[in-house]
Formats: structure tokens, sequence, C-alpha cells
């Protein structure tokens, strides 16, 4: 950390280090706020609980908005080439996050705050109502106002451009529509092979006990190598993990009678999680102490979720253990029937609830849609005619009515555009590393057979994890795989899986 | 609270609640910030969680001890008589609050704090070692930095007053050295008599189940009236009771195989939760919404643990529930008999462990000393031997070594000289308010052989509970039971119970 030792003169970036320290500090506190809102609270302090949370926001703004920051960046800028590796990472991510907390007007935020708090509102009683049409008048502002947010934050070719790097650092429009274009045939291929497959469906004729699930969720996190001695699982209305500090990076799962989500859920929120716990501690509580981006923390979790967790060769060594779990369940099913319940693939209305292929299909067209907003190609008007049309043209379906489609998802009243393109990127991502894991590790089939996770946890921790945020996204991908982001070893993961 | 509706400018006490609300909602992050730590947190995370701590501590002091609060509250003094009663009270409040702040020079806050964690880990050791001689160069230092405390504090008669305050509105050293002497000789002719009586003492074959004891804890407080929708119970190394906002005040408690502490305890912290579960809503959010003061909150902890839940007119109606929720335990003995081993008085070396006579000697010792010492009539090297004097004097005990004598508590490495009174402040109160509830309720023992909590609960709402901070404790205790603070009723409550 260019170590300046016996001077009374702190340099530019040490100070930068500690502002960081704090300001993550301070996060860390908002982040045990939300946690314990979703599994501790007592429901009677739901409105106290918003005025705290709206008070340390303030706080925090005004750490992070300082001036002194800006004045300690830009002499950190003037010499950045005599900055290491590490503390050059540190100004990167600073000088993200300050431009984006100060580029965008006061009376700008909370405008927009406004009317994203009315629009939540709206789009609760408009999905209940299933109509698009209550909701329009707020999306319509909702589009302009994030134009207006695209011209304030500043782009070069898209105004698109500027909200998406809002959720993952220098992605473009354009290459999001190439790799978009690129999916789409091969994966509708894919779906039609599938569709003529048999149909594999759970049916259970007793509830799962949930204390039981809550125990092999956790044997699930232990397998994983999730250290609890630095985190701890809990109940939630909603499965999510979260950073609390360092070394307390907490998951959630949720434990429903009749489904085996949970087993994929603690998945998945092991798989952020390990990305969190494996964090170097030599960056430990500053900007640098967190996954570096959305897509590549998704990628972690559908990695563990869908790579090994969906796995036939996963399952022939740990099946056993669910059978002993849950006898009633899954001692009369083989591990062969098992694996296709929990693989197939069937396209839907709900993108929550959608397989590993089709979920594509649900970000894509949100992207298009979005883009289209935004390029004043089409109007708000004509996105729910146009919604149905592509789930037609996708799915072949026909969407019954907007709750069920076009207002199913609550990011738009969020405001959030922009975000949702993350999660395909997760998957293009995790099917990119875990192509690379293969080539380096030819004997993985066995690896899994064995529930070596340990091994894979480290070499993920070794090329991904230990660096928290000091790459950006894209050369942490072309370090890791040697190359640029490519549509093809997702469509090459799965046609291998369901068309071989 | 003055309301000046349509005016654009805010009054003094206006923004002084303002502020108070702010400071009262970081107040309220940090104490969830310590309950998760007591209940939930990690191991692994100790370390940065202290950090966190030191942080939301810096971000309160500069709130509390902004000069802006200085000038609202002269401005609010100057015309006091303008001003309702409550904000008055929140006038007093924050100026307390402030003038507690800002009196110690930063210098020597950071200088005593550096002492205090220094002097924590030599008592530490020390008492491992069982070796005062080692502790005893922290506790000169202490004790001189406390007289310089109270300097900068400022007092009238006693330097111990001013520490005194601190803990404890208004108390003045001379009226506890009345107080201590009035109950002494009474006290120890109790003790005497108690000691004649023949000696009723648990012993249990088989362990308490933890869920059980957690389950019969949480009937108790239900059946106090304690609410779950604004609260909730833990599992913690020691019980604790904390407010994390108006409608969020939880209660921990501990569960042992070999004891029914946990009955007390849960008594004991429903009574402090109740006290904060019973302030009045238009008092919400600010510096009144809370417990006047130590000796208070302590009032109402052990009425609901002593008088109430040692009571055999209680247990008349709840042991059925005991014996039918450990039937192993109870079923073979009498209500009884098990009245009689919960009041078993014995005098011991440990205060923790004492009975409700005994108690207030480990008071009273550790009072005549810190009051000695700073009065400077005896040195750090007069207290062991003094110590164990006092034990020989009073309970006739030879202390064996100084770990289980003056080295037994933590207070005084933590510099809290001036909070041992109010242990037994706690219990004077709540007698002499029992004694007036008796008064009031001359069916008091059929009002307990009902179980009709709930109407003890309400009287104590709405005589003391739903004010929160706005009388001082003295004024308070008038106002409930229509006198001054006087011993004569803790005398005649024990008199009654042990030597009738």
């Amino acid at each position: 950390m260019n170590c300046k030792a016996n001077t009374d003169e702190k340099t530019a970036i040490q100070k930068l280090l500690t502002i960081s320290q704090e300001i993550n500090e301070l996060n860390n506190i908002e982040a045990l706020m939300h946690w314990d809102q979703e599994v501790c609270m007592p429901p009677g302090a739901a409105g106290e609980r918003a005025n705290q949370l709206a008070t340390i926001s303030r706080v925090i703004h005004q750490k992070e908005t300082s001036p002194v920051i800006d004045d300690l960046l830009k002499e950190s800028e003037l010499s950045l080439d005599k900055l290491s590796e590490k503390d050059r990472a540190l100004v990167r991510v600073m000088r993200r996050n300050y431009n984006q907390k100060t580029k965008l007007p006061e009376e700008f935020v909370a405008k927009f705050s406004k009317l994203t708090s009315q629009a939540l509102q709206c789009w609760i009683d408009a999905r209940k109502n299933s109509d698009f049409k209550q909701f329009q008048p707020f999306l319509e502002k909702i589009i302009d106002m994030s134009l207006q947010k695209a011209e304030y934050l500043g782009y070069t070719d898209h105004p698109y451009d500027a909200l998406l790097d809002l959720y993952e650092e220098d992605l473009k429009t354009d290459e999001l529509a190439e790799v978009f274009e690129t999916i789409k045939t091969p994966l509708i291929t894919i779906l039609d092979k599938c569709r003529q497959l048999k149909i594999h469906k759970f049916s259970f004729e007793k509830p799962f006990d949930e204390d039981k699930q809550s125990e092999f969720s956790k044997s699930i996190l232990r397998k994983m190598g999730y250290d609890f001695n630095r985190g701890r699982e809990d109940k939630s209305p909603h499965p999510f993990t979260t950073s609390l500090g360092h070394n307390d990076r907490r998951v959630t799962n949720r434990f429903q009678p009749d489904s085996v989500d949970f087993i994929f859920s603690a998945f998945h929120e092991g798989g952020h999680a390990l990305y969190e716990q494996g964090i170097n501690k030599s960056i430990a509580g500053s900007h640098l102490d967190t996954g570096v981006s959305l897509g590549i923390h998704e990628s972690q979790s559908r990695l563990w979720e869908n790579m090994i967790g969906r796995s036939l060769a996963f399952w022939r060594h740990f099946y056993p253990e669910l059978q002993k779990a849950f006898p009633d369940h899954f001692n009369a099913m083989s591990v062969n029937e098992f694996v296709a319940c929990i693989n197939q693939v069937k396209p839907g209305f709900i993108r929550v609830d959608a397989d590993e292929v089709s979920y594509n299909f649900h970000v894509l067209i949100r992207f298009e849609l979005e883009k289209a907003l935004l390029e004043k190609t089409i109007t708000c008007d004509d996105v729910p005619a146009l919604w149905n049309r592509k789930y037609k043209e996708y799915f072949g379906l026909e969407v019954p009515d907007d709750a069920t489609g076009v207002l199913q998802d609550i990011h738009w009243s969020h405001g959030s555009i922009g975000y949702f393109p993350t999660y395909t990127l997760g998957n293009l991502y995790s099917a990119q590393i875990w192509h690379t894991y293969q080539q380096v590790n030819p004997d993985y089939q066995s690896i899994l057979e064995n529930g070596d996770l340990t091994m894979i946890r480290e070499w993920l921790c070794d090329n991904i994890y230990r660096y928290g945020a000091i790459y950006p996204p894209k050369e942490l991908l072309k370090r890791v795989t040697g190359r640029d982001l490519s549509a093809e070893y997702l469509i090459n993961y799965l046609q291998q899986k369901y068309c071989t």
C-alpha cells in the first residue's frame, strides 16, 4: 500500500484508504440493518427501521461525496504509475464511486427517488389489477429521467451505456446486442430440442420438514467450503447474500414444504458468499473488498448452482446424503431421475421460475425493450404488445395478462434500467469460466464424483475470488479465461447438456 | 410539542427534537450492532465489529457534541416556562447529555479510554492469578482520573456526586451514605434470622432441556404482557435487554442445564423491557424515549423478578405450568418447597449469585470503598484487606482469595466508579413502589394468585413506564409513591418476607 512508515504526513493514497475503510464500515453497518430487517426484526419495528436506514444513508452519502475525496483522487491520479497495482485499483474504484454519487445533482436524485417510490406503489396496484396502462405514466417518466440520468453520467455512443455501467463496469450496449444476437438462434434450437424430450417432474406426497431442509442446506454450504466461522445461514422470505464485514458474509435460504428449491438456493447464495469469503485479507475493509461487478458475482452463484449443483456427476456422490436426509422423498427415486427433474427445461412466463435455457430469453426481452425505449424507436404505449409478441416468438406462448407478463418484475418501478442484462452476463461468464476450469482440470468429472468441491473452490479463489474488485470485470475475465467475453461457451455448455 | 404549523421557520425546540431523533436513531443502530454481536455474529467477525462500533461511536459523538445543540438549548432555556412539560423535559435531558459529552476534554477522554482498555486486560490476568497487587497500579490511576473527571464535570459537595450523577440523575453521596447506614443494621438482623432457618436447595437429577427453557421463558414474558410484535427473545452468554427503537425492545436469556435462573432472568429482563415497551408513543424516538435512570430501570426488573417472580402467590397460580413443562424436575416437589428454594438466603462471596438480602451488602461494600478512595481516607493499598474485613464483619465469611473477593467484578476496570450503588437503589425503589401498589390494590395477593399480571403491568405503565425520561428519578418516585426515597420499605419488605 505504498507504505511510508515513520513519516508524519500521510500520502494521498493512505488518506484515501482510511476514508475507504470508514465508508466500508458504514456500508457494513447498513447491511446489518437490512439483514436484521429480513431475518430478525419484530414486525412492529418496520416503520422506524426505514427511518434508521434513511439516517445511515445520509451519513454514508455525506462521507461518499466529500470533496476531500475528489482532491485526494486527483492527486493520486497525477502519478498513477508510481502506485502499486492494488492502490491503482483503489483509485479506479473510488473514482467510479465518487463520480456515480456526485455527477447527479441532488435535486435530480431527490426527484428520481420520489418518482420511484410512487412508481413502486403504483406497480403493486397495477400488477394486482393486471393493468399495464395504470403503470405506463410512471414508466414513461422513469424512461425520461433515465435518459436525463445518462446525460448527467456521460457516455460516448449510447445513453444505455451510462446506465449499464452503473451495474457492470464498462459494459457497452453494442457488445450486449451482439451477444444476444449470437445466442438467440442456437438457444431457440435447444429449446425446440428440449420440447421433444420426456417431462420429468417431482411429485412429493409428504411436505419437507423445515429443520431438515435447513440442516441439509448447511451441509451443502459446508461441502462447498463456506466458512461458518466467518458467516452464518438464516431463514428469510427471499434468499440473499450480504456482507457485514470481511469476516462476516452471511447467506439466507427459504424453506418451502413442497419444493427442492432450498438446495439450489444454498448453492446459489453459497456461490456469492464463497466469492466474498475468498477475497484476500490484504484488501480487507476497503472499496476493493467486494465482488467486482454484478455480472461476475452472478457468474459465481450460477456456476455453483448450475454447473455443479445440477450436475449428474456431483449427485452421484451426494445423492445418498439427500436420500438419508429425506428418505420418504427420495428413497424410491434414482439419481438419474432426480437429476432429470432438476434440469427440466420448460419455457414459461415467469423469469424467476425459469430453467437455465429459457432464463436468458426473459432477460433478452427486457434488454430489447429497454434499448428501444431509450432509443425512442418505440414508446411505452408499445411495450405490452411487444412483450407479448416476443414471448410468442421465442417461446410460442400466449401471455395471458400483464401481471404474468410485463408487470411481473419490480425492477422498472425501482428505476433500475440497465440491471437485467447482468443476469445473462452471469450465465455467459459462468460458462466461459467453467470451460476454462475443465481445460485446466480435465478430470473435473471425477472431482465432482468424489465430491471434492474444495478443489474447485480453491481454483476459483486463486483465479477470481481473492482479487475482489482489483481487476475490472473485462480484465478479470480475460486473465481467468484468456479471452474476451464470448457467447459460444454458454451455447456449447447448454448444447452439450441438453442436446447430446 | 409547541407546534407551529404553516410557518417555514422551525422553533428551537422543533430543531432540537429533530436532532434528538437523529441521535436516537444512531444510538439504536449502535444497539443493534451490540445485540448482533452477542446473539448472532460469527466469531471471526469480532475484530472488525469493534472497528465498526468505533466508527459509529465517532459519528454519534460528532452529532452529540455539535455546538448547534448548545445554541438551541440556550435559546430554549431562556423561555422554559413557555414550553410544554414534555419539551422542558427534552431540554433537561438533552442538556444533561450535552454537558456530559462536552465537559470532558477530548484528550482526557482518549487517555481514560486507553487506560481502561489496558486496565481491562490487566484485570483479566490479575483475576486469573487472583492477585490484586497486579491490578493495583491501574486502580490507582483510575481513581486519580475519576477525581479529575469529577472536577471537569463539576460538583458542589463531594466529587463522588459528579460520578453518581452520570448513572443516576441528581443522586448525592450524602443521601446514599444515609440510606446505607439505615439499612445496614436491620439487614444484618434479617441475615441472622435467616441463618437459623432450614436450608432449601434444589437438587435436580436430570438436566433442563434448552428448548423447553426457552419456551417457558417466552411463556413468562407473554404472561407479563411483553409484546412480541415489538420485540423478541434470544439466547446470549449473559441475559440483557436492549432498545433498537421505540417498537423494538429485545431481551435475551441464558439457558443452563442445571439451573432455574432462566425463570428469574425472564422476569428481570422482561421487567426492563416492559418499562421500555410501555413508554408513550408521543415521545417515541427522542431522548425521552427511554427509562429515566439506571436505578429506576433496575427497580422495574427487580420488582418483576423478586416481588412478583419469587412470590408464593404467583407460583400458586403458575406452578402447574412449570410442572407441566418440566415434570421430571417438579412433579414430586410442592409449590411451597419450590418457593422456599427460590428464596433461600445464604450470604456468599459473589455478588451476581447473591440473594435479595445479602445482595445489598455487596453493593454497600463497594460504595464504602469507592467513597473512601475518592476522599483519600484510604489508598488502593488498603483495599483488599478492607474488602476482606467487611465480608467478615457483615457476613462472617473469610474471603479465600482476591479472585473471589475484590477482583470478582469487571466494573472498576471499566472505570465505572459510581455505578454500583444503582443496584441497591433499584432494590430500594422497587420496594417503595411495590408498597404503593399494595396500598392502592389491597387485593394484590389475589391478583397474583389469579395470575393477572396484566393488571400490575398496566398500573406500572400508567404510573411509570409511559413517562419515559420526562420526570427526573426523584420527581418520578415522589409522583408514584408520594414520598422521597426511604429505606424503610425495603427493610419492611424483607422483614415481612423473611422474619414472619
